[in-house]
C-alpha cells in the first residue's frame, strides 16, 4: 500500500509538494538546531514530506474501517478488534502499524491469502503454557481470544506463557497487547514474532532472521500507563529500508549488506542483500534468541523457511506474563525510583514517551491521518465529511 | 584481586615481559593478517601481554580452590560449588569469571563481607515462581539450590521461573547454569542480573544501570552442547574499561562518557564518567528491561542504590525455564536447521563456539592458568609441581 501512496503523493502534489517539503525542512532548521540530531526514522522524516494531515475522532475512524473489514469478508469480532488495533497505532503515532495496512489487509482478506471467517481456538497444552491458533486468521484476534486467560492463569501461578501460532499477514504491534496486559492486570510482559527473512548475522551474508520485533512492558503505579518496549531487532526497519530506496538516500553505516556481503549505505543494495541486527554480535545473539522463541519454540515457520512476504508464512507470538507481585510488594514501588533517576537527566525519556504523547495530542486534536492515505482508504467523500480542521504539520 | 596480578606481573618481569609481549604481538602480526582484526576483548588482548602460561588438571585445580575456601571459612558443600564453578570457567576460557575471581572471594570470606556458613533456602511464592534466597552467602550455593526444583517445576508446569536473592559478592557466570539447565534438562533457559551502577542510558549522563549481564541456552539435539549467549548489556566489559585504563589505550567509541556526559574514547576519564549501553537506543531499552528484570522484580537492590562495588549490593539473579517439548516436538530439530543455514556462511559462529572450543583444548592440554595467577592463587610449590608443560602461548 505504500508505495501507492508515495505514488500518489507525487502524482497529485509533484513539485509544489517538494518546495513545500524543502521549505518546512529549511524553517524547521533555522528555527530548530536541535533538528539536526533527528533520529533516522521514517516517522519524523514523512512528517517533513507530507503537505496535508487530516484529523477524525477515534470513534469515527474506528467504525469505518470496521465496516470495510466487514464488507471484505472479515467476521464481525475480528473486524471490530483488527480496527481498533490499526487506529490506535494510528493515534499513537505508529503508522507502520496504522491505518496504512489497512488496504493490504483488506486485499489479503478478499484474496484468501488471511481467512476472514476463521476462529481463534485456545488451548492449554501445559498448565503454565496456552497455545491460541489463528487456524489462519489475522494475529490480532488470537491475541484477544489468549490474552485474558494468560493474565489469569498469570495470576494463578506467578507467571504463564501464550503462543499465538497459524497467523497469516500482518501481525500487528506487540506494543499494544503487553501495555494490555501491564495496564489492566498488572502484570509484566515479554514478547517476540517471527517474520520474513531479511536478517543476517554477524560474519555472515545470508538471510537467517527476520527483523523479529522483541517487546517488554512494566506496569507502573498510581494510573501511569506502563513502560513498553518495542523494537525490532534489526538496526533499522524494513520500511525504512523500503523508504529510503525511493527518496535516494543513503542508509546509516551498519544496518545493511550487499549481496556478496559487503557494508553498503546503498539503500537499494541493501535491500537486495541482507540488513544488519542493532549492537553488532551481541545485537545478532539477541536476533538469534528471539528468532528461536518467535519460531522454532512455537511450531511456527523459521524465517529461512518464509519467501521475503509475510504472505504464505505461518507466524506466531510468544508471549510471556510475569506477576511481579508475587516476589516483592514493592517491585513497582522501587521501579517508580529507577524511572525518576533516568529522568533526571534532562535528555531521557522512557521508552514509552513518545507514544503516550501523541496519544494525549489525538485526545485533543482527533487522530492525525495523511490525506492522501484517508482517502484511499475511505474515499473523497468520507474524508470531506468526517475531517476535523487541518492543523498545520508540525504543530500537533 | 587483577590490579595486584597486574602489579606482580610487572614487578617481576619487568622490561623483558614488555619485550617479550611485544615480540609475541609482532610474530603474530607477520604470521596471522587476522590478529589485525582482533575483537576489543580482554582475554585475547591479554594473551598477547602474558609472558607465561601454565596447564593444570581441572580436578587438581578444583580440589585445590576448594581447600582454599574452606580455609577461608565458606562450608564444604559451597566450596565444592564455588571450586568447580570458577574451574569450569577458566576452562572454558572465561577468565573474568574463572581463578582470578579466587582471591578476591576468600577475601571476602575472611571478611565476612560474604557468609561463608550461609546455606540458601529453597522456597515457592507462586506455583510457578519459586526463590532462592543465599542468605548473605554466593550466589553460586543458591543457584544449585534452586536448578534442580527450577528444572523439575518447568517440565511438570512447562515453565518455571526461579529467583535467586540475597547474594553477596560475585555472582559468577550465567552461563553455566543456563548450559545446565539446558543440557541436563533439555529446557530453554533464559538469565539476567543485577551488578553495579556504571552504566547511563541514551540521552542521559548518570549512572543508572549495572552493565547486567543477559544469558539465553538453547538446547540442541544429538549430544550436542546447547547454543548459549551471554552478554553484558554494556558496550564493552568495565574490566576491560580498567585494563584499557593502565594500559593508555582508547576505547571503541560508543563505550563510554566522560563525567559531563560527551562522548569519550579515553579509558580514565570513561571510569569516572559513565559507560554505555551497547546497541544505542535499542540497546538502552533492553538495559532498562534486564535492570526491572534483575533487581526491581526480584526484590534486591537497584543498581542506583549500589556503591560502585558488588560488596555490599544485594545481588539476585532471574532465571526463567521453559520445555520446549510442550508446544512442538520438533521444536529443536527446526532450531538444528536453523543453526546449519547460518553455518553455511563461511564467517559464522555459533554463540557457543569460542568457549566449547576453549574446553576441548583444556580436555587435551589441561586448564590453562596465568603463572602469575597461578602462584598467586595456590604458591610457587604447587606451581611447580602440578603444572603440566608449558605450552607456548597461542598454540592452544
Amino acid at each position: 500500500a505504500r508505495p501507492a501512496i508515495m505514488a500518489s503523493l507525487w502524482a497529485r502534489h509533484g513539485l509544489s509538494a517538494l518546495l513545500a517539503a524543502n521549505a518546512v525542512l529549511l524553517l524547521s532548521l533555522l528555527l530548530k538546531p536541535q533538528v539536526l540530531k533527528l533520529e533516522w526514522s521514517r516517522r519524523k522524516r514523512l512528517s517533513l514530506i507530507t503537505p496535508k494531515m487530516l484529523h477524525f475522532s477515534q470513534g469515527t475512524l474506528q467504525a469505518r474501517c470496521r465496516l470495510l473489514l466487514q464488507d471484505a469478508g472479515l467476521e464481525s469480532g475480528a473486524a471490530a478488534i483488527v480496527a481498533d488495533a490499526l487506529v490506535s497505532a494510528q493515534r499513537d503515532g505508529k503508522v507502520a502499524h496504522g491505518l496504512g495496512r489497512l488496504p493490504a489487509i483488506l486485499t489479503s482478506i478478499r484474496s484468501g491469502t488471511v481467512s476472514g471467517s476463521a476462529r481463534p481456538s485456545l488451548t492449554s497444552v501445559a498448565p503454565g503454557i496456552l497455545r491460541s491458533d489463528a487456524q489462519g486468521g489475522l494475529a490480532m484476534s488470537a491475541f484477544a481470544a489468549g490474552l485474558p486467560v494468560l493474565a489469569s492463569t498469570a495470576q494463578e501461578l506467578g507467571l504463564c506463557m501464550l503462543a499465538v501460532v497459524g497467523c497469516r499477514g500482518i501481525v500487528g504491534s506487540l506494543w499494544a497487547p503487553l501495555e494490555q496486559l501491564a495496564a489492566q492486570n498488572g502484570l509484566i510482559g515479554i514478547a517476540c514474532c517471527n517474520s520474513p527473512p531479511f536478517l543476517t548475522t554477524t560474519g555472515g551474508k545470508s538471510r537467517v532472521f527476520g527483523t523479529n520485533p522483541l517487546a517488554f512492558a512494566w506496569p507502573r503505579t498510581d494510573g501511569r500507563p506502563p513502560v513498553v518496549i518495542d523494537m525490532a531487532t534489526s538496526r533499522i526497519s524494513r520500511g525504512d529500508m523500503e523508504l529510503a530506496a525511493r527518496l535516494g538516500e543513503a542508509l546509516p553505516p551498519g544496518a545493511a549488506l550487499d549481496v556478496d556481503g559487503m557494508p553498503t549505505v546503498d539503500a537499494a543494495a541493501g535491500l537486495k542483500g541482507t540488513q544488519l541486527p542493532f549492537g553488532g554480535h551481541k545485537g545478532a545473539a539477541l536476533a538469534l534468541a528471539v528468532e528461536l522463541l518467535g519460531s522454532a519454540l512455537l511450531g511456527t515457520d523459521l524465517a529461512i523457511d518464509a519467501e521475503s512476504s509475510a504472505a504464505g508464512m505461518n507466524r506466531g507470538v510468544f508471549f510471556l506474563a510475569i506477576d511481579p507481585s508475587r516476589l516483592s510488594q514493592t517491585a513497582l514501588a522501587q521501579a517508580e525510583r529507577l524511572f525518576s533517576a533516568m529522568q533526571r537527566d534532562e535528555g531521557v525519556r522512557l521508552p514509552a514517551d513518545s507514544r503516550y504523547r501523541a496519544r494525549a495530542a489525538a485526545a485533543e486534536h482527533g487522530v492525525q491521518v495523511d490525506a492522501v492515505l484517508a482517502e484511499e482508504c475511505f474515499g473523497a467523500d468520507f474524508v470531506r465529511a468526517d475531517a476535523g480542521p487541518v492543523v498545520p504539520v508540525g504543530l500537533v
